[in-house]
């Protein structure tokens, strides 16, 4: 069966995030003041194939535990749904 | 009223993808045979100032629109929710 999977990776909120504070000040120079803060990360769709939702989730975890993403600086989260 | 809106952007399904493609191939060599394709965007998470939901939403949108999206290869949504 396959699943689609979304893998969000967030920076951790104690790591400075360059590309969100410039998309803040952009905003600010437009003249956008009522933004409160940015934040980028990656947003990474995988469609697997597994046995149930339950499977499928492990191995996204599991994929972006060894590969998506970075321990030390990132989090991440995963939410799967049948295709 | 603050909110939080996650603005997920996308590369239309058309515009080729070599992060995603370049992901794909490493689970593959590493053995990860269910995954069937991969594609990379951004998450951008914002804090915004609102009068309601649907205000945040319209601002997410438009904000989207003239800078966080390239509307001629990426598509997005906004999700906002109450912080």
């Amino acid at each position: 069966m396959k699943f689609k999977a979304e893998v969000k990776v967030m920076l951790k909120p104690s790591v400075l995030d360059p590309q969100g504070a410039a998309l803040e000040r952009a905003l600010r120079s437009m003249g956008r003041r009522n933004v409160d803060s940015v934040r980028v990360g990656k947003l990474i769709e995988l469609v697997l194939e597994a046995d149930g939702a339950a499977a499928a989730e492990a191995l996204a975890a599991a994929w972006a535990d060894e590969l998506l993403a970075n321990p030390v600086m990132e989090k991440y989260s995963c939410v799967v749904a049948p295709l």
